[in-house]
């Protein structure tokens, strides 16, 4: 492949450090120009192939890459898009190999979640199957942390931090209005099947009895009278009562607690666990509740991102173009833990079809008896993933971030393509 | 009164801040122990002089005091508690006496909004209606910056800065996934009467057609169909809209937006405009959107507060505590602005009088024309109120904030008293 152009494309939802693997590979590339040409980055993920719309990386300066590092968001936009599989949907397939052709492209990196690593080990496949030959690598990222292999995936480490800064510094306000005005507070936090970033919100805990005083995982079925019975002994023992919540949380029917949501004119309401459950505790305990829905902040916070996935978000997007060059098709960069404290880690190659389509769970050792809260061998687990602060530059008081030119490429086919 | 002790409370709302005005009070009186004896902090407010409850802050070290510059939630606890005047209720103000008689009492410092300076004139007025003598100082206090006189309210700033930083952050994550996802987003802000922090989103905009898009702000009666069209015309124009609304938007009948809101089970719901809204907007425009309520974490984000407002909050318990020994009774230090740019600012006092329960909104020359954003003069304005950054110190990944030991003085009074 020496001397192809590449394509990059990020999918999903946006992190806090999804362009510092983004900035991996540009800047990564960028020192390999013998063995990869021009970096094209795909505009909206996988769309940009499709719809031959391909931002030309060359033109962006070596500052703008570099400040890719501590940027939220996706700088390239990204998408929610599936691919069907080669025999169900052909000319999709026909279609991103006249794109690669038609510019050149040998090198195909895709940056996003399990559904994403599914997407990247479908094209992977058009050189067996439809025989156009490409390199074609995976790049983990999801702030869920539900890729399997992988010890974490970047992102996770970020929007765990955030989230369990917000509890500590929430449950000292709640703590100190708590004898006359609110005693019971609960933070929504995304997540709707695994619950890695609930339970990274009990990190907040310095000492005994300190907030989180309840998890609500999504692995455990909801159980109103036991949930309520937790929060009374929480607000009685300690004064006050955090509570961190899954959007995802399930009652014993296994539906979501927060499909039956409706507002004032019956419509079903989007999203909003946290105030069902506030609402419960309000009128069966009658404690005054607040809540708070974090939904993007915690997964755009780079103003607090973790130094530790800041980094591995880099080396991953390192590591894929490394992998790439050596022309390893079908692989992800995964971070293996080589140990908990101090924390060391490394990053090998996992094949795509072991990572597509995976979705990891928080085990069961690492929920406590109760269900409410984590073990100690989950501490272990997060605790250095949060490590270290990567601050942003700021300017006029707020985080400066870069904006890309996001120059097209001239297009070279006549024929459109419809998504 | 020389030689007395003091007592320090706080009331309302916390800030990030708050605490810094406690260190700038506990310091000063360190510092002037010829003048102030002992410094007792009433615990959860008022209600701490009225149930004896005073914590002896002398046994705190040194470092924890100045630990309270970078701790959020307010450190003594607080409460919503409203003293009514010394006519209506005169055996609340003998209970107050007895207290202060019993403690040698002779300063009091209250921190908070504009009820908490009500309740500090109300107090200030004992010496003359009840022949205690004390020397009582107000200390200014709210996100929600509509104290009057006062050009800003300590707290405010840093609000404002983590709000706008949340704006300017999720926009990017917006506007990365519009094209496939979610087009419109909506963060809910605090600040029922006054559109301060709502308007401070603004502060985000970096460019023409940055976001945010539209604030929605409790100074203008909301109106469905001009909401709509500029929903659907920043929409088209920019590919997405993001959305800053205030918790306390009212319709043309002046009823909070909020009320109707019901859960599945018909029962009213606590808060929440901004699901309200873009409910409104999925439905008539049929974009998909999502929403946050920032709720307490606004309030709490010491993590990203603003150096000016900390500076301003710490400056203003030092002001106090000078007047005091100056024997200046019913007075409260405030912010006078002396220029935009460069930001001067010095600290004038003012009587108690003229600030106990006003309310400042934003005033209509800081509203753009169209009632969805702000004029420069208000960005000229707010613009210095978030400037710099005040990090606290961060240990294992998280916040270092500290814990006082709150160790209450022995009681003197035999008599107990139910708030």
């Amino acid at each position: 492949m020496a001397g192809k152009n590449a394509f990059y494309a990020q999918s999903g939802g946006p992190t806090a450090v999804i362009n510092a693997s983004a900035c991996g590979v540009l800047q990564t590339a960028r020192q390999h120009s013998d063995e990869i040409n021009k970096l094209y980055a795909g505009r909206d993920g996988i769309i940009g192939a499709l719809t031959e719309d391909l931002i030309d990386t060359s033109i962006e300066s070596d500052a703008a890459i570099a400040a890719l590092k501590t940027t939220p968001g996706a700088a390239f936009g990204s998408c929610r898009y599936k691919l069907a599989s080669i025999y169900e949907h052909r000319a999709q397939y026909e279609r991103l190999i006249e794109v690669f052709q038609a510019h050149d492209i040998g090198f195909f990196f895709y940056n996003g979640g399990g559904d994403s690593q599914d997407t990247a080990y479908k094209v992977s496949q058009i050189g067996a199957e439809l025989d156009y030959p490409i390199v074609c690598v995976g790049i983990p990222k999801t702030i869920d942390n539900d890729l399997p292999i992988t010890d974490c995936s970047p992102g996770f480490g970020s929007a765990a931090k955030y989230l369990a800064t917000c509890i500590r510094e929430t449950a000292l306000d709640v703590s100190s209005v708590s004898r006359t005005s609110t005693k019971v507070f609960a933070l929504e936090v995304m997540g709707r099947h695994a619950g890695w970033l609930t339970a990274a919100c009990a990190l907040a805990t310095k000492q005994e009895g300190g907030a989180p005083h309840i998890l609500l995982l999504p692995e455990i079925a909801f159980d109103e009278g036991r949930f309520l019975a937790k929060v009374e002994q929480a607000t009685e023992r300690y004064g006050h009562c955090v509570i961190a919540v899954s959007e995802g949380i399930k009652g014993p029917d296994r539906e979501f607690l927060s499909a039956g949501l409706k507002d004032a004119f019956g419509h079903a309401q989007l999203g909003g666990v946290a105030p069902i459950i506030t609402n419960l505790v309000g009128e069966k305990l009658g404690y005054k509740c607040h809540w708070a829905v974090a939904d993007y902040l915690q997964r755009s916070a780079r103003h607090i991102a973790s130094e530790t996935d800041v980094q591995q978000a880099y080396e991953v997007g390192r590591a894929a173009v490394k992998f790439a060059i050596a022309g390893k098709n079908a692989v992800m960069p995964a971070i293996r833990r080589l140990s908990d404290s101090p924390y060391r880690w490394d990053i090998i190659e996992v094949p795509l079809a072991k990572v597509a389509n995976q979705e990891k769970l928080l085990p069961p050792e690492f929920i406590s008896a109760d269900g409410f809260g984590i073990t100690a061998a989950a501490r272990r687990y997060l605790a250095p993933l949060i490590a270290g602060e990567a601050y942003p530059p700021f300017k006029d008081g707020l985080p400066d971030y870069v904006r890309l030119q996001n120059v097209p490429t001239p297009k070279k086919l006549v024929k459109k393509f419809a998504v």
